[in-house]
């Protein structure tokens, strides 16, 4: 399969690029990876599809949220998650869905803090709610065999360090085990699936 | 109590101000209502409560979604959900925690396509969601026993028939059932959670 990776150079994209080694895998980012866009920018992700072609499988681990007090928390903050994470992916998934082969996928990245509240988290919460609601509502519309899906990861071991104080108690799980969960969405069957690796 | 309404001229505010009406409501629309405000203008909802003072509860029961097929379905369309029902009412939230008397709620309104997909229903979906995650994210860290949930109403029945096309085989719910909620939030002791009326 000819795979499109943004957020390939990242923390879980370098284990996702791992995992589906076998496959062509095209990675993109801002500024790393082979091909360069910015996925905020629906312009750019136009031109970035224009040099891909069709592909088989589109992955997103890629968006930033605003992690912070909601007692000190500003409309501008809040916005940081919509414009980025979740913006950013839908805008790959609405522009994609016209890129992907028949019976291609796209898989999408939320995070803990939709079921699980996390101190600080009402913004991770929103976001990543939005992106697992948005995966429902899309599978059911796709058309040519197109599946899309959401890999839900639990904070990762390789992100432990700056991120626990956000997670007391929980255990953090490897990123090669997150990975699988890709591998579960692009080579598998399922649609409309929130694939939690916690 | 001393309650903010935002919405309180459409269908479910209508409702909600009559369960209510015990109380003192403050309506507010854009154009409807006795004080006008633009919640997706963050400028425009501090002029509001500067306007009102400190109230026991908010509740909004207003927002525009993209209703409109997934295949054809732009970034720009798409953003019209996230500008205007999830940004309004986190705006709403954000800002008015500041407001609010000890013990105050904030009642925010999502709607079916969270769980339940419908057709064209994706940017509801994530919309939907979103508002669900957030009071759920938000419950964590208010503070001074403030309390902020979310009403998920199905389809109204004053809504029908606009809408029965998106809704084939649901029941659909009357206003009054759905006010309801409202009330169970304001006048209630829970907190973080989605009231489905349904
Ligand atoms: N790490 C965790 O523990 C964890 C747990 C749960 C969920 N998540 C979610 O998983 C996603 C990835 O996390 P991560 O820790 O792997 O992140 P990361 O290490 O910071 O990597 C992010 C990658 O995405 C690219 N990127 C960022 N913004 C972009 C944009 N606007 N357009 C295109 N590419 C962009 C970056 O490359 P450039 O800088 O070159 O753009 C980078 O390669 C995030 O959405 C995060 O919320 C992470
Ligand atoms: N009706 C249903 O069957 C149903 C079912 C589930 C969920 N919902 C949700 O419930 C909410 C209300 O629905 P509805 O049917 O009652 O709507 P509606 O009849 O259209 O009423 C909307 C109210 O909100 C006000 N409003 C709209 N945009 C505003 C803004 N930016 N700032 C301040 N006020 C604003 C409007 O007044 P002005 O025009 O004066 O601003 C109006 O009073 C929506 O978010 C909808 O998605 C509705």
């Amino acid at each position: 399969m000819k795979i499109l990776l943004v957020g390939a150079k990242g923390t879980i994209g370098r284990a996702v690029q791992h995992a589906l080694s076998r496959h062509q895998i095209l990675s993109a980012g801002r500024d790393s990876g082979e091909l360069h866009a910015d996925m905020t920018q629906p312009d750019s992700i136009r031109a970035l599809f224009e040099r891909t072609g069709k592909v088989d499988a589109i992955i997103c681990a890629a968006g930033l949220l605003h992690l912070g007090p909601l007692t000190e928390m500003s409309p501008e903050q809040f916005r940081i998650g919509l414009d980025n994470k979740l913006m950013g992916q839908a805008n790959l998934a609405l522009i994609g869905q016209h890129f992907l082969n028949a019976g291609g996928s796209i898989t999408l990245t939320s995070g803990m803090g939709n079921e699980i509240p996390i101190r600080h988290g009402s913004n991770a919460c929103a976001v990543n709610a939005a992106i697992e609601g948005f995966v429902r509502g899309a599978a059911v519309e796709l058309t040519a065999g197109l599946r899309i899906n959401a890999v839900c990861p639990n904070v990762l071991q390789e992100s432990w360090e700056p991120l626990q104080s956000y997670f007391p108690g929980f255990e953090p799980v490897p990123a090669a085990r997150v990975a699988l969960a890709y591998q579960r969405s692009v080579e598998g069957v399922e649609t409309g699936q929130v694939f939690k690796v916690w």
